[in-house]
């Protein structure tokens, strides 16, 4: 069995093979940008560590796996138009880098992209994972806008909260090694159960990623820290604030909330006072050990032994430690 | 047989049925919005009648039908944010009605619906068909992006025109047929041929779209005559009457081209006389012709009877003999 590490190699090495050399230049150069820039690789690592976990020979996951990577970027590239997002991993966005129409055209390309890789798969297996695919994709486009009609929404719920990152970030986590499961040859119980374990996962990896925008540390978040405060981002951190806090301290985060004319440096520090207060970061983090324990009962009742289990493991380890 | 307007009952029938009652109603909503809108089914319309001449049964050809109508209107929706428009079949487009945002993810949306419908193909078919779909949906993408490129370009010839309009508009017709041909049963080589002869009758259907917007009548056009020459567009029209054009006239064409302070009728007038000038509607009739003459050399082609392509030749007639 192969380390993430290995798999990461292979993917990258496999990404740059991908013939992108094309024109009109407008519409491949950004292609060829966002999938160079790098990133964590995360999706096509989970598809990979669920092919091998049962057995399965990764040569017929490679393509699939980069078809997954491929849909994340596109995503990523849309959403950073409609966030008016300037940097994604310290680089330019395309609409910054080029403009909104490239960004939009050539995210559209990516998605084709996506489905004609996909589309190499064996025979026997196109169908189901095309639909797995297709019904991931259109609930990732259900999660992101869910995450805007938040932005303008009185009162958003924890369990509203929730159900939006399931589509917007767990589902394509899950879905990734679902179908590495069943490229791998698992049984359908075994790539359900895979899949649960991904949800409960990419719940507590959102977490800890609105857990980072304010505990973080800069240097290694590569991003600002206390974006998601300074835009009064509806995350898991304020919505449970909003939820826990007394009057008094409501009325002091509501105050923060409606200023217009701030310092972003003294929003971030009141705001995150008012989280300490309230013992926020602690709730977070009881939460994202919930969704992990979930996500470990799940894994646990998959039917192959421990010792295949295992790099799967630690990479959900590592991806919890990461302060990026 | 069925006639091109009963099919076309039954592809609104089908499309009125596509479960779009979701949410969340930002997403799904302009999706219901643009699909009622109308326009000609033209797409779905030569899928079907390409199924019907090799006598398949269109309950096989009906879903995948829609999939490329719901294509198309993804990527009329796309381009009108990108090309600002404001208006589409006289009605608001989906980023005036709504906002930018909700026009590039509920196209996105579409996208996904559309590769989601095709993946209830029949297993036989699903590969060939997927393969086609997404050959002939990045090469729309392309012919979007080099005509936003000639926008900017000081020198387009007839060819580089041409190839364009084949990605952008021709190749989305030709693959309709060829879909609904292997779908009909048609073997390799007859389905080329249909493509083939889509393929011109794609590029007489955009010449004439061109023409139009020159000649037409405003009121049935369903678009203000002259909405091309105003911005600058290259046109067939265009590149020919600045490839005709002796000295003076083109002095004459290029002051228009590039005076900014205009009334838009005084312009639309001037290029008029200039394009009635050199004969640009007669080279362009031409063209219309050459383009049908080998369209229906392919048709002739075909391995059936005369009598089973007579549907499809009269819905070309008639495509031909539209005013909008």
């Amino acid at each position: 069995m192969n380390t993430p590490d290995e798999l990461l190699k292979l993917i990258n090495i496999a990404l740059a093979q991908v013939d992108l050399e094309k024109k009109p230049a407008k519409l491949y150069d950004p292609i060829r940008y966002v999938l160079s820039i790098g990133g964590k690789r995360v999706r096509p690592v989970l598809c990979l560590l669920a092919c091998e976990m049962f057995d399965g020979d990764i040569e017929n996951a490679i393509q699939p796996a980069l078809a997954l990577e491929i849909f994340h970027n596109f995503t990523l590239l849309h959403d950073d138009i409609m966030d008016k997002a300037e940097k994604r991993r310290n680089q330019d966005c395309v609409h910054i880098k080029w403009n909104e129409n490239v960004a939009i055209l050539s995210g559209d390309a990516m998605q084709i992209l996506s489905y004609q890789i996909l589309n190499n798969l064996p025979e026997k297996n196109i169908k189901a994972c095309l639909e797995l695919f297709s019904k991931t994709a259109i609930e990732v486009c259900e999660g992101q806008q869910y995450d805007m009609d938040f932005e303008t929404q009185s009162q958003v719920t924890v369990e509203d909260y929730m159900e939006m990152i399931r589509l917007k970030t767990a589902v394509l986590m899950a879905a990734s090694l679902k179908m590495g499961a069943l490229l791998g040859g698992a049984s359908q119980k075994d790539a359900e159960l895979l899949y649960e374990f991904g949800i409960r996962i990419g719940f507590a990896f959102q977490l800890q990623d609105d857990l980072l925008d304010v505990y973080g540390d800069s240097c290694t978040f590569g991003k600002t820290i206390g974006g998601d405060i300074v835009c009064n981002k509806k995350t898991y951190l304020l919505i449970q604030a909003l939820n826990k806090a007394d009057q008094q301290t409501l009325d002091n985060l509501h105050f923060w909330l409606n200023e217009t004319d701030f310092s972003s440096i003294d929003k971030i520090k009141a705001i995150t006072n008012i989280y300490n207060h309230l013992g926020i970061k602690e709730i977070c983090l009881l939460e994202i050990e919930r969704q992990q324990k979930m996500a470990f009962e799940s894994l646990h009742k998959i039917s192959v032994s421990d010792a295949r289990k295992m790099q799967l493991m630690h990479f959900a380890d590592e991806l919890m430690d990461r302060e990026n």
